[in-house]
């Protein structure tokens, strides 16, 4: 059993929280399915520009929510549909679940593929578990800090590739941010022979990028529930990421850069530009 | 029975063929999934910048040329897998079959799911049939000329969207064109509230415009047998599709871009820029 010791502090079962992080991700993920089947019943709200929400997202949070507090009463709680009445309070918390009920909420509502699942952990401010699931394809992308990440019972590595041109790129956008803070990366990024998928859900390219699928990924702005998962199972995989929490990236939000341990410097090259280059 | 007639040329049997192309799409998406399962097994060929091949997209291109050859034996046949070897004289045929065995190679050999089969059929030079089969999703796309557009029994329209804040755009690149063929339109669009996915797939992408879960697709290079059934497929859903075969599309490739009736005007400016508005 995996125990997180404090000299001062009672010790945390992380094995239980693993197993149960993946067990609530599979059975959300077969809900908000049944909901996607369905999905011209469902009301959509505007949350802002190009950022939408609907009933599936809110009653699959409620499913996580629900299995967290009954197993781990005491644990605290990010979630994407309720993280507006989140206060700074939450950061003392030695346990939280950051949870994205579906990620990739416009895919879903669109009727296209890329949507999953996302449930990570964070203890005494680490990123320590991540479950990512895709009902469509049925994968479930799982990793706990120090036991390596996989996709189902398969071990994942991250993309040895060296340069952008050895292969696809995962990358982001939302309107949080000005495209100046995205359009100048993109174009460094195909002048330098690289190639670009954007699939509508950052935290299933993040599981992708564990699995070495795609040889990285960025985004300028990401919010801690969209790859808080992602960024256990690529670390689990062998691949590097940013300080994500740095600034209170929990409930900011921030950058986020993730590549195979070769890859990252060229990519820290590639989204600062020129400039930082002299 | 749909057949096209002309004062000179013998009738042509569209039905049939119609029938057939959804057939093979079906047989050849099955095929390919199989090796998809296990592409760990696939050598694979670079033919140029991000541009990959293997044996399955020659061997899928097998199955449905032969399927083809078997049933309409005086029909031409233009694959990706074979282009290199047609001539000119091509053009001179009737019907020609227009195929991409495994559209969206690069994310079938890396493991994601964003691919598919591609037949169109072209006849006397104008789109006729579209048959995009997707096996991951189960989803067949299907239209013929004046039959209107279907996924399996479902038919098919368009999306209303009239701005690009309205929903998410499909776009496309290839190293075939410079980044500056297309970063300052991805920049216009973002800067107008747009959004975008590039999945890796343009077939793909093409029959989610015709689903209208795509607003609309563009690409600033695309070849004739990544689109022509997506064109079929937008056209008979209602949107319109630029003259993709004017200057030698089907052997050389042209710009792409198709959209709801409404959007399509608001794309044409968005890719043509400022200086031409005017």
């Amino acid at each position: 059993m995996t125990v997180i010791e404090s000299p001062t502090l009672a010790s945390i079962d992380l094995d239980a929280r693993y197993a149960l992080a993946c067990k609530i991700a599979k059975e959300a993920g077969e809900r908000a399915v049944q909901m996607f089947r369905n999905r011209a019943a469902l009301e959509v709200e505007h949350k802002g520009l190009q950022d939408v929400v609907s009933i599936a997202d809110r009653e699959v949070e409620g499913i996580v929510r629900k299995y967290v507090n009954e197993a781990f009463p005491d644990d605290a709680f990010l979630g994407e549909e309720s993280a507006g009445g989140v206060s700074d309070a939450l950061l003392g918390e030695r346990v939280i679940w950051v949870v994205d009920p579906i990620d990739g909420t416009s895919c879903f509502l669109n009727g296209m593929y890329a949507w999953c699942v996302s449930i990570g952990i964070l203890v005494d401010g680490e990123p320590a578990v991540g479950a990512v699931f895709d009902p469509n394809s049925g994968e479930l992308f799982h990793a706990a800090r120090g036991h390596g990440a996989f996709v189902d019972a398969v071990p994942l590595n991250a993309n040895p590739a060296r340069a952008v041109r050895d292969g696809v790129l995962g990358v982001g956008f939302s309107h949080r941010v000005k495209p100046e803070a995205f359009v100048p990366f993109l174009d460094r990024l195909l002048r330098d022979g690289g190639m670009f998928i954007r699939n509508g859900s950052g935290a299933l390219m993040m599981a992708y990028v564990a699995a070495g699928r795609l040889i990285g990924y960025y985004e300028p702005h990401i919010n801690s529930w969209d790859c808080l998962a992602g960024i256990v199972l690529v670390r689990e995989a062998g691949g590097t990421v940013n300080d994500f929490f740095a600034n209170d990236g929990l409930l900011r939000g921030n950058p986020i850069m993730a590549a195979g341990q070769a890859l990252y410097p060229v990519l820290t090259t590639l989204v600062d530009g020129p400039a930082a280059q002299g």
